[in-house]
C-alpha cells in the first residue's frame, strides 16, 4: 500500500498512520509521509557550527567551545543570527521586555478550527558560561527553528499556534543569576536585581542592550495558562544516557536544589608548636563532614546527589594548624522532602564532628529551589514520540536547572534529552554526535504534533 | 650566716653559692650575692612595651600587637631604638652585610685570662609576621641586653667575651625566606635570593636599607668555632609549658621540617548531572587523605607532628564537582628518619585513596629541614640554671624554626622556652605573662655564667 520503512516498526507506522488520518490541518498539496516527519540533519549541523563562531575564542575552532556571556557583544552577534534564521523559517521574532526572543509561526494555522487555540512553546537559550560548548542551549535553540521549518515545508498545520522562544541570560554568567528571561516570564524575577553591576554595567543596562526595556520588566510576565504547554530539548550534560546506549531521555522533573554555607571554626596556630592531641583543626572536622556528606547521602537508594564543590581555609598557610573553614553543599533531587531529610541527618553529623573535633560547625541553608516535574502526559507524549520514531528512551531527572523549569510555572512542561559524550559539559569538549542532535529535534518534532492533538497535556 | 630566700631551696642554694665561689671574674667593690643574679623585671617590661610601638597599628595599644616586617619603617625605627638600648648597657653596636646587629660587651673581660676565648653569642630577634605580637623576638632581644646591663650593674666579668646579636629577617614575612641574617651568617643564604623582588623593592635594597651591605654578604659568613656557644630565649609559641604549669622549656632541638606538596586530580563535572558513583570528587579523595595523615602521625608515639594548612579546590563552584585539589603537608620531629617514615606511610596511603576514589594523586617532597639539635651541655646547664633559680623546667623540642637553628651549625646551641599564653603565637593576643618574661631571663643570664665556666659546651 505504502512504502514500508524497515526501520520503523509496524505498530509504530500504523501509529503513525492513525496520527496523520486525525491530523486535523494537512494542507491541500501536501507530500504524503510514510512515517513520521524528520528534520534536515545537515541544515541543523550547519547552522550549530555557524552560531558556535559568535563567542569562538580568536583563532579557535569548532572544538575551542564559545565564550558567549550574556549580553555581550557576542551574545548579541548570535541573537541577531538566529533571529534571522527565524525569520528564514517563516517565523515572527519579537522581543520581550526581559529580552526573551519570541517568534509566532506564521505558517501554522493560529487556530485548529475553534479559533481560540493557546499556543505551543518550545525552545531554549543561546547564552553560554565562560569557555562552554556548542550544545547546551544552542541545540534546543536551532532545533526548535528547525522544526518550524519543516513543519512549514511539509505544508503540516496544527491546532495550536506554534511559538518558539529564545530565554535571555539563562547561564547567569553575567550577574551570577540563571534562568532570567524565564523568571521574568514567571514572575519570578525580584526588581533589585536590575540594579547589579558587574563590569560597570547594570544588569538593567544589560537587558536593554539585547533590545528588551527594564522599565517594563513586568510586562514580560505571561499569566498561568497562556500556554497549552512548553517544550524544551537540551543535551543531558551527564552521562547517563550514553553509558546506557540510549538516545533519547524523558526528563521526569527538574531537580530540587536545597543550597547551604558551612562554617568550621576551630583555632589557627602554630603548626610546629601545636601538639596533635591540643589542635582545633578546623580542616580536620571539614574532611569528616565532606565524607560524611557523601555517606548521608548515597546510603538511600535513588538518583539524588550531593556535593561540596567550594571550599575555602583560612589562615591557608603552610605552616598554621586551619583555623577557619568554610564550604558549600549541593543537595539536588525531585523529592525536596528528602533533601530536606538529608539536611537535618547532615545537621546531625556537624554536631557530632563539632564536639569530637573541638570545633564549632555552623550549617545554614541559603537557598532551595523547588523541584519542577514534567507533566506525565508530556512524558507520555515524549515516549511515543521516540517510539514512533524507532528511538529506545527512558525516564530521568534532570540535575540540571533549566528555563523549562520557569515555563511548568505557566502550563505543562516536557523536556528531552540527549546524549553528552563523556557526559561533558559546560566545557569546549562538550559534544552531542550530530546524529543524536537530530534524534533528538526529530523527537521535540514528533511530541510537537502528538501535544497538539491532546486537550490539556497535564 | 646570709639572708635565706625560701623561695629558692637548700640545694639549688648552695649550689649557687659554690658557683659563685668558682666564679674567677667579681670585680674588687662589686656587691656580694646571696643567691643568683636578677634582671630587672620592671625595666625589661617597660622596654618590651615601648618596642611595641613600633609597627603597633595606628590608634592601637599593646595588646593590638605589632606588624613589624623587616626592612619596613617600623623595623628601622625598632632597630634604631634597640642599637640605643645597646649602647645604655655597655654594648657596641655594629651591623654586619647581611643586616644583622652585633654588639660586644665592653663591661666584660674580653679574655677570662687567658686571653683569647672565644665569644658567648646570645640574642634573638626583633621582626615580627604581619599582626604579629609582642614577645616573639623581642622577649629575647631585649633580656639579652638586659643580662649584659646587669652583669656590668653587678661588676661580674667573664672569662668568654659577651655579645649580642639581633637577627635580620627572621620571620621571613617580607620576601618568605625567614632566617635571613642567621642564614648569611651560617653560609646558607643563596645569592640570587637578593634578586627578589616585593612591592617594587629587592631584598638587596631592603638589606642595604637597614645598613648591610648585600655586595659583601659573604663576609657575614662566620665559620665553624667562632663562637664557644650560642643562647636563646624564646617564647614557647605552643602551649606545653602553660598547661604543664611549669615556667621553663629547655629546648631539645629544632626540630626537622618535611613539606611535601600533594596533587589530587579527579574529573571537574556538573553538580547535578554527575551520578555519585560516577564522580572522580578530587575534594573526597583528599579528605580522605587528611584524615589518614592525621592519622599516620599519630599512631606512634611521640611530639611528631603534621599538619595540611593550605589547601585549594579547582574549580571551585558551588555547582561543579572539584576536579582537582592541592594541598600541603608540614611534618615536623627531631627524628628525621621518623619523617622519612611518615612520608612513606603518607605516599602508600595517598596510591590506595587514588585508586579506590579513580583520581591520581601526586605526593612530592618540597623542602627538607634538617633538625638542629641542642647541645648535652647547654641543655643541661639551662637545667641548672633554672634549678639553681628554684625554677622548675622540662626538656621539649622547639616545633618552630629558629635563627638558633642556624648558629648551631657553628657552636654548641642552647635555647630556653618560657611560656606562651593559650600557646597563642603570631598573633595580637600572643602572650607571655611578665613574671614568665623575667623568669626566662635569669635563665638567661645563669646560663651564660655556667657556660662560660666550661671548657666546650658541646
Amino acid at each position: 500500500l505504502e512504502i514500508y520503512n524497515p526501520v520503523v516498526n509496524r505498530r509504530r507506522f500504523l501509529a503513525t498512520l492513525g496520527a496523520a488520518a486525525a491530523f486535523p490541518g494537512r494542507l491541500a498539496g501536501a507530500p504524503r509521509r510514510d512515517g513520521p516527519l524528520r528534520i534536515n540533519p545537515a541544515r541543523l549541523q550547519s547552522q550549530i557550527e555557524r552560531l558556535s563562531e559568535f563567542g569562538r575564542p580568536a583563532g579557535g575552532t569548532f572544538a575551542d567551545g564559545v565564550s558567549r556571556i550574556a549580553y555581550s557583544d557576542a551574545d548579541l552577534g548570535a541573537r541577531a543570527y538566529v533571529t534571522s534564521l527565524m525569520r528564514g523559517a517563516g517565523l515572527t521574532p519579537r522581543i520581550d521586555p526581559a529580552g526573551n526572543i519570541f517568534a509566532s509561526a506564521s505558517g501554522q494555522a493560529t487556530s485548529g478550527g475553534r479559533g481560540s487555540e493557546r499556543p505551543i512553546l518550545f525552545g531554549s537559550h543561546i547564552d553560554s558560561v565562560p569557555s562552554g560548548g556548542n550544545f547546551d542551549g544552542d541545540l534546543g535553540s536551532l532545533a526548535a527553528i528547525e522544526v518550524v521549518r519543516t513543519l512549514n515545508a511539509a505544508g503540516v498545520r496544527t491546532r495550536h499556534p506554534l511559538e518558539v522562544v529564545i530565554w535571555a541570560e539563562e547561564e547567569g554568567a553575567a550577574y551570577g543569576r540563571s534562568l532570567s528571561g524565564s523568571r521574568a516570564f514567571a514572575g519570578q524575577f525580584p526588581a533589585d536585581e536590575l540594579a547589579l553591576v558587574v563590569n560597570g554595567i547594570s544588569k538593567a543596562e544589560g537587558i536593554r542592550r539585547i533590545g528588551g526595556d527594564p522599565d517594563r520588566l513586568e510586562q514580560a510576565r505571561r499569566s498561568s495558562g497562556s500556554f497549552h504547554a512548553y517544550l524544551e530539548l537540551h543535551i543531558e550534560q551527564g552521562g547517563t544516557l550514553e553509558k546506557a546506549g540510549l538516545p533519547i531521555g524523558v526528563v521526569e522533573g527538574i531537580v530540587s536544589i536545597h543550597r547551604h554555607d558551612v562554617t568550621v571554626r576551630g583555632f589557627a596556630n602554630h603548626a610546629g608548636t601545636t601538639p596533635m592531641n591540643e589542635r582545633q583543626d578546623a580542616l580536620i572536622a571539614a574532611s569528616q563532614l565532606i565524607l560524611a556528606i557523601r555517606e548521608i547521602v548515597t546510603r538511600e537508594p535513588g538518583r539524588q546527589v550531593g556535593t561540596v564543590g567550594k571550599l575555602e581555609v583560612s589562615p591557608n598557610a603552610t605552616n598554621v594548624v586551619p583555623g577557619v573553614v568554610k564550604h558549600t553543599i549541593d543537595l539536588r533531587d525531585l523529592d525536596a522532602a528528602k533533601l530536606s531529610r538529608i539536611g537535618d541527618d547532615i545537621r546531625a553529623c556537624a554536631r557530632e564532628i563539632a564536639a569530637a573535633t573541638h570545633t564549632d560547625i555552623e550549617v545554614v541553608r541559603v537557598t532551595q529551589h523547588d523541584a519542577a516535574l514534567a507533566a506525565p502526559a508530556m512524558q507520555e507524549a515524549i515516549g511515543r514520540a521516540a517510539d514512533a520514531l524507532g528511538l529506545r528512551s527512558t525516564r530521568m531527572p534532570s540535575g540540571a536547572g533549566h528555563d523549562a523549569q520557569m515555563a511548568a510555572r505557566l502550563c505543562p512542561m516536557g523536556m528531552i534529552f540527549v546524549p553528552s559524550v563523556g557526559g561533558i559539559s559546560h566545557s569546549p569538549r562538550e559534544l552531542t554526535a550530530w546524529p543524536d542532535c537530530a534524534r533528538g529535534a526529530d523527537v521535540l518534532l514528533e511530541t510537537i504534533l502528538l501535544v497538539d492533538k491532546m486537550a490539556d497535556p497535564a
